[in-house]
């Protein structure tokens, strides 16, 4: 039996920009999806009863947590079934992230499986190795679209600058409280739409992109100092600009306003694609718990994470 | 008996980075005030019995029809009455503006009286010295802050584009909703507060002024062509810029995404210095009423406005 697990993803700074080559920060959280791979003689088994969302009652989330998302699951694992030739496994596939919620799920799913898999058939990739198939991967399935930021936070862990390329940051952990509007969404029609609106006015979102970049550059030290305050600032900031280029939402405004009047956030904004996932709130003084409280009473599912988390990994057998 | 009266404003693009020498479009709505002077012998009497806000219940408003408000008008009226040492005279203020809302209201009613009083005193002001002793008064009534936008368009009228000087625009009607979010905003500390953020952060805040100046200076020929839609986006844009600088609120986020959510609006924005005031809402094809309807079902005082149109004027004596 070999386990391995990785981490979901959040994007502190600067999405849709990155997609036009400005820079974007991202880090890995301590929500895990974990494959659990297992001989099973004469067929390839892929069980996914325990995707489920820890933290969150059942009731809660009743309808999305039927089989759409299992088979939602099961594609990423079929195609590193394929591309690794695995035959006679049992895949047990766990997950803590919520899917099409921004949080990176299918490439934490993919990047464990291909660890899982392979150690199972006893070859150690590398994980520059790792994040290469993985990322091969998931375009494959995802039909194109899949940026390279997810497979690598998932590999890798820790912090990412991503900008033309990629290059790992050394930045202390923070905790963060994310919000999940309940809303699936759909990334590709969002990059799409964000995209055909800087078409159509190259002079309003070139420089909205350019000063999202700029946030994320000044944002590495500010990590580094735990300077909440001005972090959460730009977190603001880079929210407003989201919203103008279209990427936020009814759902996620409630929830970024309830975070920084009651819930005393430093500072919030949407992450991710937008349009519907989920959103992240930087604790101010009045703490984490009153800045879940705050996301809960306005109708988000709130949990809190910590960024900056260690990559994939072969977990020990109970 | 002389009768004056002068409509407020919106502020269509550009508030905020107007401070900074961006372009800013304003247009004259069809809400005014009006001041109403007589011969009263012996005496100046001011009253404002009549200053209620057209189109809401009372109900709606207890608590914001109070002294306050009176003693509000009646300073910047009172500063007229110095200005032009009016003597032996009652006047009377009627206005249908809710008053710190972001609709111009005191400049509405210092250009009335500044017209109804001169008048009555048999002296015929043209518009620019109208407008330049509006002006005037506004600031010093204000302690230094008035913004000579708010003046010139309750003199003239119209659409005025406004950058390092304001010029005329001669575009046709355009038919708006303005919701009201109940809460009074204090355009001083909000501009204070933004002009702060572009001091911290000139590589961020430069370019989202540029960028809304940009917006104002494309929209005129949308409003020639009566471009809803291409108006509606613009103003979309507009608005998470204004977010980004911090001049939004939980109340106009409300109102904004009820407009374009359930309302069908074209497009929404917050209007003025933000914080709380107003939004505007452009109906989209489902009309006005449906608009009007959503944004009063979100918390807010809805009314439909149009924008662009006459100055100050005599009223006849009914």
């Amino acid at each position: 039996m070999t386990t391995a697990s990785a981490p979901g993803k959040i994007i502190l700074f600067g999405e849709h920009a990155v997609v036009s080559g400005a820079t974007a920060l991202g880090g890995a959280i301590d929500l895990r999806a974990s494959i659990t791979v297992q001989d099973s003689p004469g067929s390839v088994v892929i069980t996914t009863d325990d995707l489920v969302l820890k933290g969150f009652s059942l009731d809660l989330l009743s309808g999305r947590l039927s089989s759409p998302q299992a088979a939602y699951a099961t594609r990423y694992i079929s195609a590193v079934v394929s591309e690794l030739d695995a035959r006679d496994v049992s895949i047990e596939i766990k997950s803590s992230l919520p899917v099409s919620a921004g949080l990176g799920s299918s490439a934490s799913i993919i990047v464990a499986a291909v660890m899982a898999i392979s150690e199972h058939q006893g070859q150690s990739l590398s994980k520059e190795e790792i994040a290469a198939i993985s990322y091969r991967l998931e375009k494959k399935v995802q039909d194109g679209l899949a940026s390279p930021t997810d497979t690598a936070l998932a590999t890798f862990g820790g912090y990412l600058q991503i900008s033309r390329e990629i290059s790992a940051l050394d930045l202390p952990m923070l905790d963060l409280v994310v919000g999940y509007t309940g809303v699936a969404h759909n990334t590709k029609s969002e990059v799409e739409k964000v995209q055909r609106l800087k078409e159509r006015y190259p002079d309003l979102v070139e420089p909205i992109f350019k000063a999202m970049g700029a946030i994320s550059e000044r944002a590495a030290p500010l990590i580094r100092e735990k300077n909440t305050s001005e972090l959460g600032g730009l977190m603001n900031i880079n929210h407003g600009l989201l919203e103008a280029i279209g990427a936020s939402s009814k759902e996620l405004e409630t929830l970024v306003y309830a975070a920084r009047g009651a819930g005393g956030a430093a500072g919030a904004k949407l992450t991710g694609a937008g349009g519907g996932g989920c959103m992240i709130a930087l604790p101010g003084p009045a703490g984490q718990e009153t800045l879940m409280t705050a996301i809960r009473q306005a109708g988000g599912y709130p949990f809190s994470v910590k960024s900056g988390q260690e990559g994939v990994r072969l977990e020990k057998e109970p």
